[in-house]
């Protein structure tokens, strides 16, 4: 599959189409048009065909889609047929309400270690997780594999963390702290900055 | 101003330049070029200045932006001079996070209501505001002039209570269900896909 130079643009569409294959799936149905995918996602059957296109179309003519092939296909390219191991580092609200969020091991996303600077949270259990002191992440990332960090600190704190996640040579951080990270381009960043997506639906209703 | 036609790209942009603005501001910058705003925010002059002329263009040639000029205008542009009054819908793990998050309100996004299905969770106060139960919230969004609402519950109940907030005249609603709500145009939509920005980055490391 040539997919090296996909737009960002149309790998964001990639998890839509996955959630709603595997609804479909789920319910049974077998095959679909790209007509009657584009009817249930609101966005034009051209928009579809030259999406999956990307990843050497899946389609037929006469026939539509394979649901349960294209989910999978799609599952694969997303890389959700393979397992990742995760850190979580800050285990405040917002850290442990992933940690509780049951649906990212189901995709193959498992939370190993969990991390805070607070010495009073430091032994707290996070479903079957202890959190453990700062001082032990550079070697449990070391000792267990460790790809993913998930970085839910205060943006004072998160540019130091992330420099020692590149020392540790992690490769891909999802990054929650309101601050751009100054990794070398190889360390994958993925960004939600709750606050600018609220400041984004604040504007929109300014406008309406 | 005429801002009516901006493109969303751009709007996405405007918390980020807030972002480096608000921290200029608060380190004493009182003006800045286009060139060293640009080297700070790994983007292009010219973008910038592209950017920042929607709105009229706050910069002058050879002194370059007025910092808490722009900041300030590019918050009004946002809402953010105004104050918004949120009500949160699911009181789990992630609602809580949300609740407990205090720079929302530092922005002007009070969270007055928060409501649960769960009788269990209903009554638990977190922080000043104690959690409802679901058929008291028609009332409160009516007697308390709600205008935005955050969903943090499970998809298989966001679609009817979306539908209730539409029946309740709410003006936006900030999504974290995974699922696409069926609502009407003048209803503003952000949608927060957390396993979808997790597969994203999964995608990014598949091809790293």
């Amino acid at each position: 599959m040539d997919n090296i130079n996909i737009s960002q643009a149309v790998i964001k569409r990639l998890p839509r189409y996955y959630r709603y294959l595997g609804e479909l799936a789920d319910e049974g149905v077998s095959r679909i048009s790209s007509r009657e995918l584009s009817q249930l996602m609101h966005v034009t059957a051209s928009q579809i065909r030259q999406d999956l296109n990307h990843f050497g179309g899946f389609g037929q003519q006469g026939y539509g889609y394979n649901v349960r092939n294209l989910y999978a296909e799609i599952g694969k390219i997303l890389g959700l047929d393979k397992n990742h191991k995760l850190v979580v580092i800050g285990a405040g609200h917002l850290g442990q309400a992933l940690c509780n969020y049951e649906n990212f091991e189901r995709r193959g996303f498992h939370i190993l270690g969990i991390f805070d600077a607070d010495p009073a949270i430091v032994g707290m259990k996070i479903r079957k997780v202890s959190v453990s002191p700062m001082d032990k992440l550079e070697d449990f990332i070391a000792s267990n594999d460790i790809d993913i960090a998930v970085l839910t600190i205060p943006k004072s704190s998160a540019v130091e963390v992330a420099e020692t996640l590149v020392k540790c040579n992690i490769k891909a951080i999802w990054n929650f702290a309101h601050v751009d990270l100054p990794v070398p381009d190889y360390v994958m960043v993925e960004n939600v900055h709750l606050s600018e997506s609220l400041m984004q639906l604040s504007y929109n209703l300014g406008r309406r």
